[in-house]
């Protein structure tokens, strides 16, 4: 084999060992379960934050300063806390994921979407302090929650 | 007893019906716990997509919403997560939180401000998107985790 043939081949062997290498260097499965039960539980936090503040004692602050968590998490790009082989398994309790979330993945994506739209709204209003607009908001916010729930979240 | 004394006596033990209803109200240790624990671990898996992005291929995108998380949650007043009581115990799994972070709670505030300074400052930078510049600012922003850990962790 002449030394021209052989550094063809080694080239064409570039992507795969790329995708190995990234394969080899993903995280694992119980990681990422973990990362997407703390990402929502935090979001959770935050969303009581706001709802502790219209049910009572109002603060602006608290407020925007939660609404503005909820948004960037919300628009961070949530993909990578759906990863390939993370249907199953354990972070830091056993996953309640559906199935339908890595079978649907355009649904979950269109609910994912929505989601991170309604939060960027509610940081928008919640920064100008108007306590009706952001009840209203907030009630379109936490309605996306639930539709994910209902879709993706299994009831067993 | 006259009226007039009546009315005096339950005006005077308002405010401490308002505490015991504080009390009543506020989440539970375990609670602020989960809480506390997903939250730093929800930074920890923005962070670590950041890393990512600066050790393999440089993302842009990926770079600069992870670092608008990390800074609005940074920025989100994080004291919440430290609510008296929640020294001990479990949350997902029993917390290593030292006890110095509710006696020392000056200190405690100083590095939650420097962690939310640095966070916001990357987030500034990332926007921009000036590779070198995010690498220096994630070594400071990656400081103030560190220096957290090493006075607020314990270590057994």
């Amino acid at each position: 084999m002449k030394q021209t043939s052989i550094l063809k081949y080694a080239l064409a062997l570039l992507p795969l060992l790329g995708s190995l290498y990234a394969i080899a260097d993903a995280p694992k499965p119980e990681q990422v379960i973990k990362w997407r039960q703390s990402t929502f539980q935090t979001v959770a936090w935050e969303t009581g934050r706001i709802k502790a503040s219209l049910d009572g004692q109002f603060n602006k602050d608290e407020v925007s300063k939660a609404a503005a968590a909820i948004s960037a998490i919300a628009n961070s790009g949530l993909s990578g806390l759906f990863a390939p082989g993370s249907d199953t398994g354990k972070g830091f309790h056993d996953t309640s994921i559906s199935a339908d979330a890595f079978s649907n993945t355009p649904h979950l994506a269109e609910l994912a979407g929505n989601f991170a739209k309604e939060a960027a709204e509610l940081n928008r209003i919640a920064a100008a302090g108007d306590q009706s607009g952001i009840k209203d908001q907030f009630g379109r916010l936490t309605k996306t929650c639930k539709a994910c729930h209902d879709d993706f979240k299994r009831k067993d």
